[in-house]
């Protein structure tokens, strides 16, 4: 499947490996590819290497522009930050996005405020929701973002894979085909549709106690399973 | 040990019948104890049965004013829901409850503004730190707010207790007197402590993936476990 992904970060990066480890076609997008590549210093704020370290090691997948990536996909990863995404999708373009599965990973920590880090949005509202409104004709799935990007693209790494993803979207037959490709590809076992893209308000919500579990933990390779 | 517990409805009751076929000495207190024997209709929004028609059946347990179940308690449960929680402990009073551990289970939905319903109070502040800003002389202990009235006080119905309870507050010694309630009394086998009270802002903002869970699994007995 031709495959886009926004962003170039850890989680596309690992999307990027994974995805093209099964097959796929995937080009990896980001604003400015010259100057993506020419970046020499770790990322400040989560010490990521540079992506030309990583692309060494992963040539056969092509970095091209925000737009490029999306124009590519019949699905598209949203691996931006929560903060990054508006403008990721501006310059992605509604047009090239239109009629696509967009696959939304993002979360939204402002540190600005000090620690705990809050949401940008909560309660009333979700990146999700807001993602599905900025692009009307796409047909936007909120998943994977309660999971370190380890974990997403390797579940089994956590008790066999024994644990839950959500999904979240308006759309039953994008959801099928993210399912599909959670699963077969990906390896999740139990991947529970919560409904519509308001309920991405649920997943989204759930970072803060994700983030005092890293804490308590020590690790962000942990997961939740729900019991019933 | 003498337990005081304030509200009357699912969770005051499920609380009160453990802690006593344990053994310990509880008071469940209301605002008007005459009032709430009186009435004859279930709850408007909960459907929960008339208190007196479960105190018919725990007819041990005294029915007292707020302030005396909290005079009571050397251990304090706060069972009123969010929307309640500040006029009960205006009630029960700052002197009663000083010195004493008070374990805050309050949750908040505003269903005013439909569904789906939104947290009176999240991201930057939560119920349990404005519960112990109002009580500085109290030993807040948020834990149970994660599941329902009946897993709260039988763990062991689901996957045999294999899941996860968690627990926020700034007194060491009150988490261990509290660990203890829920371990060897109720039966929990992994209570993770997250740290200190604006931790309970994260399982607060977990509420809304409850209510996802609730809705998509069509019953209200699960809970989640922290795979790691």
């Amino acid at each position: 499947m031709k495959i886009g992904i926004l962003g170039t970060g850890m989680v596309g990066r690992a999307l990027a490996e994974k995805l093209t480890s099964l097959g796929h076609d995937v080009r990896i997008g980001t604003r400015a590819p010259a100057e993506t590549m020419a970046r020499k210093e770790p990322d400040p704020i989560m010490g990521t290497a540079p992506f030309a370290t990583w692309h060494a090691s992963h040539a056969t997948v092509p970095l091209v522009t925000f737009r490029d990536a999306a124009r590519h996909g019949e699905v598209v990863f949203n691996a931006t930050s929560g903060q990054a995404t508006p403008e990721a999708l501006r310059l992605a373009g509604e047009e090239a996005l239109a009629d696509k599965v967009l696959v939304d990973i993002s979360n939204s920590r402002d540190f600005t405020k000090g620690m705990p880090p809050v949401l940008i949005v909560a309660n009333t509202d979700s990146l999700g929701e807001q993602v599905q409104r900025a692009l009307p004709r796409t047909k936007v799935v909120k998943t994977l973002n309660t999971v370190n990007a380890q974990v997403m693209v390797n579940p089994a790494s956590l008790a066999g894979g024994e644990h839950t993803l959500f999904m979240s979207g308006n759309d039953a037959a994008a959801k099928a085909t993210v399912r599909a490709l959670l699963c077969e590809g990906f390896g999740w076992r139990d991947v529970l549709d919560l409904g519509d893209i308001t309920t991405a308000r649920g997943t989204e919500m759930y970072l803060p106690l994700w983030i005092n579990l890293w804490m308590s933990l020590k690790t962000a390779s942990f997961s939740i399973k729900v019991i019933r």
